[in-house]
């Protein structure tokens, strides 16, 4: 009775109308241009990075992978943004994490252009989110993708009771926001959260994303709650699992993504999503 | 066994340091200056600035008092805030609400210099105040001096379960984002929060912004709860009260702040402080 909430479907579906977004910009003679910046060799980043330069090309995008050696500096790194920042074929810019220890990673995030800033972490960007400022900008496109996959299934979290586990600013943080600004009652838990299974057993909509495997189980789930599981996280056989333990939410959750196949690919149709948005308003001058 | 919070106490503290702070700077050179613009003649908003105005002043501070008429357009309001961004006796620029209706206020708010933004409420501020961004910055005052009230008092929000009622630019969520900061778990409740009495009832810190009289009564607190009153409503006889009513919260809260004397003075106080950081940031040229 639990319903699979399947991001590889709801993906797909935004992808298809990326794609034909995209069609409409290039015969209007703008090709959507985004450029990941990659400093230093950590796999995992690169297989992701390698993605996403995939699917933007597949997608019909003009799609740049800038490598940089692990000894790039701060005024390199910065000097770099600059250029794709007056770059008119470049509408998003992406510096990939982790960036090793010489980077100042906030000052990095300031230089950005707001208007380029495709992963929605520039201060100003996340103001306006938070107090829902009026016209566009970009949002953090995990939780972003997230709202996308509710609606998709018809989850209104308007009058709902929702937990977000976690705080950061790539996901706990903004997310809490679209929560909000979708008139959600929010609480946002985290490490130093008394009794955190006491607090996530009150959600009628639980986003976790802690980064810890099977941090949460079926027993912490208020029956019938929408389960929305961030973690990527490897157990002890190495497999890839999520903070939530899948098997002891089914019956229990109202509904649930899996990991792998949830959040995942909507984060990177979103990002392409988002990057699509950034040339048009570049078009309007917005 | 209620401690009452005295906030007139803890802003005539703040007030005194914050002289100390003008006396220092006027030595280096540097007068601390703020302009209040008020457009029209809305009578509690007068008042209001001119308490600002005479409390700067009696602290020794450049305070300025720009009056406008009702029928001010945007561009002029635009081009007086240009004037100030580059003014370098002013250091910061507060634009009183409410503001008439051909006034977009957002975009008001866009063009106040960040660095000048008093009130904290530029979305690049809210941005860096909500993901806790490394450096300076100034941060809304009346959330900031509830911080300041409850450090005076030893209350610590780590661990501690805190909800904030009301989700406002100007209190609520910059209030719930330094709570969040400060490791409290915090809920945001609202108006289309269902049974916000029960929600109230969760909190060891409860701040109440919503501008409706004695909405919360001690029979909604969690016993010794801090309660934090952001209200200045008047009651059927025109007299101030507070969104909370203070005379059933007595016994059951830990403590509580009165309306007037709570947060009403911490607030014009924090603002005062807020100018002279400004001051110093804009000497340091940070």
């Amino acid at each position: 009775m639990t319903t699979l909430i399947d991001g590889k479907a709801v993906a797909k579906k935004v992808n298809q109308a990326t794609q034909v977004e995209v069609a409409k910009l290039v015969e209007r003679g703008i090709q959507p241009g985004i450029v990941v910046i990659i400093v230093g060799a950590d796999p995992a980043s690169q297989i992701y990075v390698r993605n996403k330069n995939r699917k933007a090309e597949k997608l019909g995008m003009h799609s740049i992978v800038r490598e940089l050696p692990e000894t790039t500096t701060q005024a390199e790194l910065l000097s770099i943004i600059a250029e794709y920042n007056v770059d008119p074929s470049i509408h998003g810019i992406l510096v990939q994490s982790p960036l090793p220890k010489q980077i100042n990673e906030p000052l990095i995030t300031l230089a950005i252009d707001p208007r380029k800033d495709v992963d929605g972490f520039h201060p100003t960007n996340i103001g306006k989110l938070l107090t829902n400022f009026p016209g566009h900008y970009p949002v953090a496109n995990t939780p972003r993708g997230i709202m996308t996959m509710l609606a998709a299934y018809d989850i209104d979290p308007a009058g709902k009771t929702a937990v977000v586990i976690g705080r950061s600013t790539i996901v706990g943080k903004p997310m809490a926001a679209l929560l909000t600004n979708a008139n959600a009652t929010v609480t946002i838990a985290h490490s130093r959260t008394k009794d955190l299974k006491a607090v996530a057993r009150t959600a009628d909509i639980l986003v976790v994303a802690t980064g810890i495997a099977h941090l949460i189980t079926g027993a912490d789930l208020k029956p019938g709650a929408t389960v929305i599981d961030v973690g990527m996280d490897r157990d002890a056989n190495g497999k890839l699992v999520g903070d939530v333990d899948f098997d002891s939410a089914q019956g229990i959750a109202g509904a649930i993504t899996p990991v792998p196949g949830g959040v995942g690919p909507m984060t990177i149709a979103t990002l392409m999503q988002t990057t699509v948005e950034l040339a048009k308003w570049s078009d309007l001058g917005e």
